[in-house]
């Protein structure tokens, strides 16, 4: 019934000036939910050394799982590895394995692999490489915070290789009903049926469409039977569903 | 130069969960960085009283302003109210001039006043209340923090109705420049731009489309002639522009 609790950081100057609509936290999310991870915390933060090592330091002693979003670039913006290997007090340097992956790339691409490029090779001592399909140049995982890209394809793709790695939990299973009453009508059961069933998770999420009110309850729980009988009862209190 | 400072907590399990997809940080952040106040942290957290409660007070310490977003409606899961009174050491109770607004509301729109939708009702002692324009149940400011409805129509217009109140500081000026190589072939310039003009905020934001990268680089700074000067070396230094 405890599952492995997971928070992600998401690095970036340009999710805070609203210049960027983040989509990682979004994906990394549902990947998570699926393989019973639960996400108890996202952070967003900007490119400073300080504000990341010590976001690092307090969401890796907090949770089972960190995942980091952004800076592993090329570019003097891109700080991460250099905060998160300052994080746990270990060296940086550019690895051998990292160097050959971006040398293969390189020369396959016809492009210089440069300073500023071999910069990507940098990588914490101690630290495992995470595979990068896309544009080669490695995330890695050191201790239980796993460095990923920014870019939603890349970041994409790194969370792909990483979780299949990572212990999963129970996965959470969920039913939805949709209620075409606002809130506050059908407020006073949902407690009830929350109170009865305190081993499910009842959420209820208001919306408005054409002028009327309405709200999706959602029931979840790892005991598929009891996520059933729970919405069963729900559908009884509430007969006039659509959705 | 020294604009004031703003962090926003986002509160609900479905975010986390990966069924909804945040869109109020988005929205907030433009918002503020137009009005000059810098947006340095957010973080997303489930409805848990003492996460809350831990979240607020850390956030209100070390920022000039914070932002709520979510669980303030009727149902048994909106806890934000109780947790951001006893994050300040206050009561809460149902306040005559919020319950004549709700009351207002329901004879407007032929509904009941119940018990459910009268816990909307409920203000910490001290707190000034948000104009809620769209479906009358206020928001509430209680010092630096600002409590607002998750459902994104009600959280822009109360974003709409405490920003005009708080002071702003030097709007941000920013032009960007999109070109069309990799990050890793204009490192080096983009490093030495950015240690030449240290008042700046350089950064380079990567994308791949059609199988080519390139990088958007955008120059930020509250002094516009600097940004420009920035800005006309840099189309200088890459005068293959497309954007």
């Amino acid at each position: 019934m405890s599952n492995p609790t997971a928070a992600m950081l998401v690095i970036g100057d340009e999710i805070l000036s609203g210049r960027t609509r983040d989509a990682n936290m979004y994906h990394l999310a549902g990947q998570l939910t699926r393989r019973g991870i639960d996400l108890r915390e996202v952070r967003v933060i900007s490119d400073r050394h300080e504000q990341i090592v010590a976001a690092v330091n307090d969401l890796r002693a907090g949770y089972d799982h960190v995942f980091t979003s952004g800076g592993i670039g090329p570019t003097h913006d891109d700080i991460t590895a250099d905060a998160v290997a300052a994080a746990f007090g270990v060296g940086l340097d550019v690895r051998e394995d990292a160097r050959a992956i971006l040398a293969a790339h390189y020369e396959r691409t016809g492009l210089e692999l440069n300073a500023a490029r071999l910069r990507m090779a940098r990588i914490p001592d101690g630290a495992a490489l995470i595979d990068n399909p896309v544009s080669s140049a490695p995330g890695f995982s050191l201790g239980n915070v796993h460095v990923m890209a920014g870019v939603p394809a890349v970041f994409q793709a790194m969370v792909a290789a990483v979780l299949p790695a990572l212990a999963g939990g129970d996965a959470l299973y969920s039913q939805s009903l949709t209620i075409q009453r606002g809130e506050g009508e059908i407020a006073a059961d949902l407690g009830k049926l929350a109170q009865a069933h305190p081993e499910l998770s009842i959420g209820c999420y208001p919306f408005q469409r054409d002028g009327a009110f309405g709200a999706n309850v959602v029931i979840r729980g790892s005991d598929a039977a009891a996520v059933d009988a729970a919405m069963l009862r729900l559908s009884e209190i509430f007969p006039e569903v659509s959705g």
